[in-house]
């Protein structure tokens, strides 16, 4: 199968059956995806939390939209960006990347140079919203992953970003929520989207060619 | 293949060989990932800008950082957000939505009252700047559709936007450039990106598992 199919077969589930889980395997490759997702400058600014227990769950309800996904899926995800760059979240990233391939630490001086010039000369909330940006590129690949292995998932915004930073200490880990990504098997009885077409602009609309 | 080999495949070129093109079909691959990516809503708030024309290219290089790929690679593409979200915009794409479903017109009309309210009381800026997140999400779909066909590519951000819109009367139809993608066929001998390892953080930093 192709990522046009994937693409296709793939829709945001509205219900999920509670009894089927999701193999730790197939978790793994979902993150693995967002691991590799590219970012800018590979600066990779953000982590994802994953979730199973229901406790935990029940806390963050408050805060979603879905309560019925965050309840009855197999596993959630929770992208969360940094909250800033920092000189040391930037040489962090190059002294591995440098190690990793043999090279010199510091090769990348210049180029490193700038980006800490540019991003520590912006206020923290400008950073962080270009943060934000990346985590979009990794949840785009963890939820064609999904599809891949043809495992339903949700990807949700507009949750209390407040509630879920509470309740996953995120804030003192230097991060913020952005997403959430609920994954599992959609219950297709319950699930009103699951039989519905996929509309999209059509091409003539989303491409604008020139000249 | 899968997702992750074409994932570990890919990287950022950062040299094209000028002689090669990309075939009409493959670039069409790759905007049809872009198409079919999800948005916030299913709203699409962006347009793709797809370029050949060499000329139109020049033009762009004074705010390009790039300008070799800009002047070398076979095609460019502009993910270009929505200015604002407007009342005429939501109901364009709910209306499509209904007819396409066979759905009556308005049957997700509460929900789609509440998008009016929550983004029109909002500054035109952070509704750019949400339109912006998802561009990301098609960003990397085209990126990943790219590696799939075993085809180079680069995103791009950190150029001048003013220099962009003005070039492509993006601000007349409402758009604002976000992000580049390059697209063509790596010229291995002066691409220095090209032989290196690919560095990622590693996953027990990556990921945060609770509890």
């Amino acid at each position: 199968m192709s990522l046009l199919d994937d693409l296709q077969w793939r829709y945001a589930a509205k219900a999920y059956d509670p009894t089927r889980k999701v193999s730790n395997e197939d978790i793994g490759r979902i993150v693995e995806a967002a691991r590799l997702a590219p970012t800018s400058s590979g600066l990779q600014p953000f982590r994802i939390v994953l979730i199973e227990d229901s406790e935990l769950r029940d806390r963050m309800i408050p805060g979603s939209l879905n309560p019925d996904c965050m309840r009855e899926c197999s596993h959630v995800l929770v992208f969360a960006a940094w909250d800033r760059y920092t000189v040391e979240r930037i040489d962090r990233v190059y002294d591995r990347m440098t190690d990793e391939r043999g090279l010199p630490r510091g090769r990348f001086g210049s180029y490193t140079d700038q980006l800490k010039t540019v991003y520590t000369n912006q206020p923290p909330e400008e950073n962080f919203s270009h943060a934000a940006r990346q985590t979009y590129i990794a949840l785009g690949m963890a939820l064609v992953q999904a599809a891949e292995l043809r495992i339903d998932a949700t990807p949700a915004e507009g949750f209390d970003n407040a509630v879920i930073d509470e309740v996953l200490n995120l804030r003192e880990q230097g991060l913020r929520s952005v997403s959430l990504m609920y994954i599992g098997y959609s219950d297709k009885e319950r699930d009103w989207l699951a039989p519905m077409k996929k509309v999209r602009v059509p091409k003539e609309e989303f491409i604008i060619e020139y000249p």
